[in-house]
């Protein structure tokens, strides 16, 4: 299968492991990319010189490609950046900010520049900042969200209709049928980052990848909309963030009750009552902890045999 | 195209017009089934005998199957009930409560009976009560919504895993691209709602459709949740609404801002600012008001383009 999206990052098949936070350092991401795909790593949860070393390691363990993704919401971002242009990197995923603030910079380092959108204005945004890609993610993704509330059903369609760059879609996708699906509204690749969460290599913690086994519909909600919404996996933590909020808690009051390092605390740590468990809704529908790779290859063989299915209709 | 749905209708596309408050009379029902799909005549927005017109004025405006919603969460559905068994009502799509409540008296009197849903947990329920299809319907639908938020992307697969009843999507869809995305996540029928409050035929006030055609994505929001949850268009009253909520207004003071009537003020009248505007999220990407069978049409010839497309991939 060659597409816009396979082109792009030069890999076999337009699935992107998504870069996250605590769950994707560089066994993830190079098991990924050995199977196909983009395997990213997430920069977010680490300091420059755990992201070296991660580069590092990811690239003695792949010789196939492989991203980095960087939030620009942090202080340090600069620094991140600083580590990226050294040593090289050629693919980097931005998001939770500005691409007018990086894309020329990185793109003057001959990298391939994709950032991470949740509205049609923000879409509209990268093509004007000369972004190589779109990821568009839903209302249904895990982690932090846009504020729009659009789910991918009706955000792919609109950011196609108006927007001419590779769309990759995001949230909801994790299966070789929502990978069908997100290529009939218009997307040329995937991202998923639940689904990969949910495989030997990720970082995330043994007792979370098990709860979220047992998680069904209705176990995360979209939180903390005051200060920066957060899809959270329902425990002792977001409730109580819950109730703060039905009772009207300001974003000041909210992120005094967050503190620091909630989120290592639940997804590294594991402690799945006191912290902050960040997953999309499609959790309810994973049954299993896989390989990476083996995923990849589900993920593909699935998607076939529905293009087919529906190829009879 | 012949399948579950379309046998269990007996009509020509799988294809169901919501039925919706103060938008789906006779008028748009007829059209709709006249073009080859299902219309449905929304009875949450009539008196017992204002339905019992709108049945007579379909049967003469149409001879093939069309059916009633009916939510279930009204003080006169028994008065609804006994106009539709003394009308001989064929086909009856009931929501917003509980499946066992109608399902085996109407069963009784010979009719199909569709359960909107939600949720698995209420998919479920369904399969127990005996009803003969179900409609699942994602967190971007417009009107009342489920209180878990899940998606369409997620939620039909969810369902589909696990319930061998024929499932129509609905939430998110508008188009033949779309339709056939929920095929691909494993659905047999779509029904749209947004898309066919903007026909010539739908009863929403000219205001209301006019206002759709500017909207953009962020402009509906799940609201009202600590009463029942509902997809408001932002105005004055939403404005209004969120303000409280934000503040942790309580149902009874949410109750009591809302009083009476405020549907038919919005939707009806086209009191655009103080009225309440339920609509999907997918209001985003519709821009043209056509007739409700040119819309039937233009939906399958997209979706077969689309198949196409895909088959060629």
């Amino acid at each position: 299968m060659e597409n816009w999206i396979t082109r792009l990052f030069d890999i076999r098949y337009p699935i992107i492991q998504a870069g996250m936070i605590w769950c994707s350092g560089w066994k993830l991401a190079a098991a990924v990319s050995n199977a196909g795909g983009l395997g990213l790593i997430g920069s977010a949860s680490m300091n420059p010189e755990i992201l070296e070393e991660h580069i590092r390691k990811c690239r003695a363990a792949t010789n196939k490609p492989f991203g980095v993704n960087v939030p620009l919401m942090f202080s340090y971002t600069e620094e991140i950046m600083k580590v990226l242009i050294r040593e090289k990197i050629k693919i980097v995923f931005t998001s939770a900010g500005n691409p007018s603030l990086w894309t020329p910079r990185l793109k003057e380092e001959g990298m391939t520049v994709v950032h991470v959108v949740a509205s049609l204005k923000s879409a509209r945004k990268c093509a004007e900042s000369g972004v190589d890609a779109i990821v568009a993610e839903g209302f249904e993704a895990g982690g932090h969200n846009g504020r729009e509330e659009t789910t991918t059903m009706t955000l792919i369609p609109l950011i196609r209709k108006s927007v001419s760059l590779p769309l990759i879609a995001a949230g909801g996708i994790a299966t070789g049928r929502s990978m069908l699906a997100a290529f009939a509204l218009g997307a040329e690749g995937v991202q998923m980052g639940t689904r990969f969460v949910m495989t030997e290599e990720s970082s995330a913690h043994p007792g979370f990848k098990k709860r979220i086994l047992e998680s069904k519909d209705g176990d995360t909600t979209l939180m903390i909309k005051k200060l920066a919404p957060v899809r959270l996996l329902r425990n002792r933590f977001s409730e109580a963030i819950g109730q703060m909020e039905a009772k009207g808690a300001s974003a000041g009051e909210l992120a005094e009750f967050l503190g620091k390092g909630r989120a290592m605390r639940g997804m590294f740590e594991g402690d799945l009552e006191e912290g902050e468990l960040e997953i999309g809704q499609v959790s309810a529908l994973l049954d299993v902890i896989r390989p990476a790779g083996a995923v990849v290859e589900e993920i593909m063989k699935e998607f076939n045999e529905a293009k087919n299915e529906l190829t009879a209709l």
